[in-house]
């Protein structure tokens, strides 16, 4: 089947789907963007990622392209026409189309809309998980804003394949303190050996994952403690278990850290668990949808 | 006349020049870019530019999309094809169109090449020039590799927009100990009151100017002491001049800072000669190309 896309207000094929050069994402990153996982037709905690999309506009002072509800219909559209049972649903807004000039164009113009949508493997994320993944530590290099969801990821590209580089999954970036701040391109976390949870605390220093809030609400149905602070590299190392969220990688156990085994240098238990956790969480949300 | 860009292999109408959503230029910033003064039809400094596209692209790790010679004449096509005599002409590599992910594609893309250019208005310029303009000063919130001249330009489209919505015409970047490191879209300089010309080294902390480099140059000749060394906000606040540099702007004479007067708070006889003096020296360059 040939996938479709929606571009600023049409549904056209992947193939033909373009933007301006003068589009100030391509020019500027001067855009934000959300993935959102598709469980079983339906999107997954859409509420939380359009909430986390109009505070990435409000910060840039980028309007909405259209109301809420509009936008979840549209975003259900993409996953429909392109067939996606199980995937995710990739959505970008840039400020528009305008001639260069690094500063807001002084007249409003309408801000430019993208969405795709992929299919992807639930066994094989499923079965990566059993493996458990390794990560590298390097330290951050990013701009002081990782708070916004911005197209600007060249720090992240370069960390991210960094670590493939060197045969890990996944980047994670440490502060000058030594303290861990967060992966590439997820959030990350350890269980100490007291099987306490612990994650950085959305203090402006982390991207605030949608599958980060979404867990730590899932912990706490379940009775599990956990902790918002800071952990150092040395901290993790000596941990229990570490794992990384995302919404596509819902929760993925980390069995090594910069070469060293993590506990039993297999996926924990805590980490199993809440992975099961959050796809029977994501399950009933699908079911509340139909 | 409808204006013609080049993109990847084509010359298209500008409003018909589009590239493809998932180039990663779009969706992750990774991509670099040029802008090269135009002058009396001929392209200034162009060597310069491609030796620092051929720096950017190596530490991203993008090929270079053609050789240097066909770059050189697809920028004299592109200003020529528009009739641009006076202006600037735009170049941007992308890594290319690759499904989304973070990491590199496995196997290598065709990087994607953009070109624009765009008449510009000298006597504007120089007027500017006779009025001087304002900065505002900000925290630097960039990434640590601002020395790559990445489309990663979030932060600078943020500060640039403080300062136009405050009323000044750019915006410098201070570090973390007071120093002033480099404007949004501009390199930062000071004369003292001993007349020395300073600007902040080329030590990674800046993007290395072109227009900074061929200054530094053009004062040798003259025989205009400098020095590179940083300055902080305090030491420009009590300078007798300020001014920035970049490719379009040629030398633009600073005459406040944070509201504060430099100087006389009319352009300096320093920045006033230098800028002519650039002038001349673009009109020489211009003439050895024909």
């Amino acid at each position: 089947m040939s996938r479709i896309a929606y571009v600023n207000g049409r549904y056209v094929p992947h193939a033909q789907a373009h933007v301006h050069i003068e589009d100030r994402g391509f020019q500027f990153a001067d855009s934000v963007y959300e993935v959102c996982e598709i469980r079983a037709g339906a999107l997954i905690d859409a509420p939380r990622h359009l909430a986390r999309l109009q505070r990435s506009l409000d910060e840039l002072n980028i309007a909405i392209p259209m109301a809420r509800e509009a936008l979840l219909l549209t975003l259900s559209q993409v996953a429909a026409r392109n067939r996606v049972r199980n995937g995710m649903v990739y959505l970008q807004v840039t400020r528009g189309v305008s001639p260069r000039d690094h500063a807001f164009p002084k007249t409003p113009i309408r801000p430019s809309l993208i969405v795709t949508a992929r299919a992807l493997d639930i066994t094989a994320g499923d079965a990566r998980a059993g493996q458990g993944v390794s990560v590298m530590t390097l330290p951050e290099t990013r701009w002081t804003r990782v708070d916004i969801k911005t197209t600007g990821l060249t720090a992240n590209v370069m960390a991210r394949q960094a670590a493939r580089a060197a045969g890990h999954f996944e980047a994670w970036f440490v502060d000058e303190h030594g303290y861990i701040v967060e992966g590439a391109a997820t959030n990350a976390w350890i269980v100490t050996r007291e099987g306490r949870v612990l994650t950085r605390p959305d203090d402006g220093s982390i991207l605030p994952g949608v599958t980060r809030a979404t867990l730590l609400d899932v912990m706490t149905g379940e009775g599990i403690g956990y902790e918002e602070r800071a952990f150092t590299v040395r901290e993790a190392c000596q941990a229990a278990e570490a794992f990384c969220t995302g919404a596509t990688l819902i929760v993925m156990p980390v069995i090594a850290i910069d070469g060293q085994k993590i506990g039993t240098g297999c996926p924990g238990p805590v980490a199993t668990r809440l992975r099961a956790k959050f796809h029977a969480y994501a399950c009933r949300e699908a079911d509340k949808q139909r």
